[in-house]
């Protein structure tokens, strides 16, 4: 594997798309390209979460896969998470549209490095969480709309935002530590803690489903008190309405953040879900029905054996 | 990730560790050691197989383990695969002790560099594959009788040769194919193809097991007709004779040598089945009973939340 750190802009250092990329061997693909995953973290629009970005990467690596971590324009900017009891000034570089356009930008880099990295560029899933998951979501249903932007094979979805003004509406209802992170959230992505009717339409994934939009896999919990689990039934009623081949696994128990749902990104036992984990292993089926690797029937070692132990 | 590749020899390029770090992360173990797993690639003592290697450590990796993977002393040493329908002469510098000497510095450097890769050295679990997991077996049972030799906490045997006795005895009855094949491999790494008894028992780990052996996870296939499954049910005997934890799956079909039995390890369709491929699963429940990560019970996201949004 080689591992490479790219910024997506030279005048920052908290914008990056870090590769993880497969070694090539004779004895595996011999040149051959294989497909990817590009992996949005989450974190409210404030950061990029470190428990959703590489021990995702690896697990994707782990099934064959190219993998790459997006830290996309966040709030923070590589920073201290902000104090959420108090409001927060906007800060219009790291507002929509800039996290959506960059996966578009990331999605370009990996396809200029297809050669040397051996991508398929016609196989790239999006794939995210949470605000990472809502960001992935965005790309899927609009990158049609700048011509630059390579198509998405399809998208993996981990307990997402997807529709604003159900999140609008429903925040309502929540705690206060739960509202307090909301305005915040809602200032760091949208410049303001009391978003207009149209702005939330226009960040609703789940309103912008069409034909474009590529096949989707969903996850989430029901018990997730942060993001409620709607938002992973909303899109998938979409995609349903718009005969997107979709696929959703809503486990009972486990909060907001669960990320692989074990101990590989977890912080805390109280992030470690059995049912939960079981994710990783429907979407690697998932995804294999997509991506499976152009493999030849048999082994060089087959026929040599075959061959009575002669080298072909 | 970062990925380091150390000669164990200066002087030889073909015997190396590579190392796949894990990122230490505030939001993660936060400085705190993690298990590790040694895996040492099959290759009938002639090469190293890229199959059973970076694929294969990535699959651990994404477990939240840090990976190594050596490239012990082979016959080959890194060049191709000899002609086996002839006899091959002997190496000296390859052949038994050296592959299991190999594992013991292995160990040794995981160990001194314990600090700066954040290393449990009290958890660490070589692993192999066909001769990799008969070089890992030989470690298990034999570490003890070097001092200089770090203890290891479990070992993991995919379709391992266990009993050379037996293993003399049933290629008798084998292919022509594999029987060039094993010829060619004693000669490799025994110096002759035609070993005495003594020598067929001192490389023979299911007559070796003690207390002293960690606990074991044993994985094959009923239709291996390279290496047959009674290797895999005579180490699995001898770890119950002296009481040493362990765990067998045997599965009906496949070949010899699947490594993750999927597209991620595999260079063929023939190397992918589905219920062989649910060894790394298995592997890893049992692992995590040995090697839980030390987490606490909350996370520092619910923390805050709980402190109504105030960073903690």
């Amino acid at each position: 594997m080689k591992i490479e750190c790219i910024r997506l802009y030279e005048e920052r250092e908290d914008v990056t798309l870090t590769a993880y990329v497969l070694q090539d061997s004779q004895e595996l693909m011999a040149g051959k390209k294989r497909p990817a995953i590009l992996i949005c973290p989450g974190g409210g629009y404030f950061n990029c979460s470190d428990r959703e970005a590489e021990p995702v990467a690896l697990r994707f690596a782990g099934l064959g896969y190219h993998s790459f971590v997006l830290r996309y324009s966040t709030y923070c900017e590589g920073g201290a998470f902000p104090n959420l009891s108090k409001p927060i000034p906007p800060k219009e570089r790291d507002q929509h549209p800039a996290p959506m356009n960059d996966i578009g930008l990331a999605m370009r880099l990996i396809c200029a490095h297809a050669d040397a990295w051996l991508v398929d560029t016609e196989r790239i899933a999006v794939c995210g969480f949470s605000a990472g998951g809502h960001n992935a979501a965005m790309y899927a249903t609009r990158w049609h709309e700048d011509p630059a932007n390579p198509r998405p094979a399809a998208a993996i979805l981990g307990y997402p935002l997807t529709d604003y003004v159900f999140k609008h509406e429903s925040e309502m209802k929540q705690d206060p530590g739960a509202q307090a992170f909301f305005h915040a959230s809602d200032t760091a992505f949208l410049g303001t803690p009391d978003p207009t009717e149209a702005q939330l339409l226009d960040v609703s994934p789940s309103r912008h489903v069409t034909e474009n939009t590529p096949p989707t896999f969903l996850w989430a919990t029901a018990a997730d008190e942060l993001v409620p689990v709607q938002h992973s039934l909303l899109m998938a009623k979409a995609l349903a309405d718009a005969k997107v081949p979709f696929e959703i696994h809503i486990f009972e128990e486990g909060p907001h953040g669960l990320g692989l749902a074990d101990q590989a990104s977890a912080q805390a036992r109280s992030q470690c879900f059995a049912d939960a984990a079981g994710w990783t292993a429907l979407a690697g089926k998932w995804l294999e029905k997509r991506f499976a690797l152009p493999l030849p029937e048999k082994s060089a070692f087959e026929i040599m054996m075959e061959n009575g132990g002669f080298p072909t």
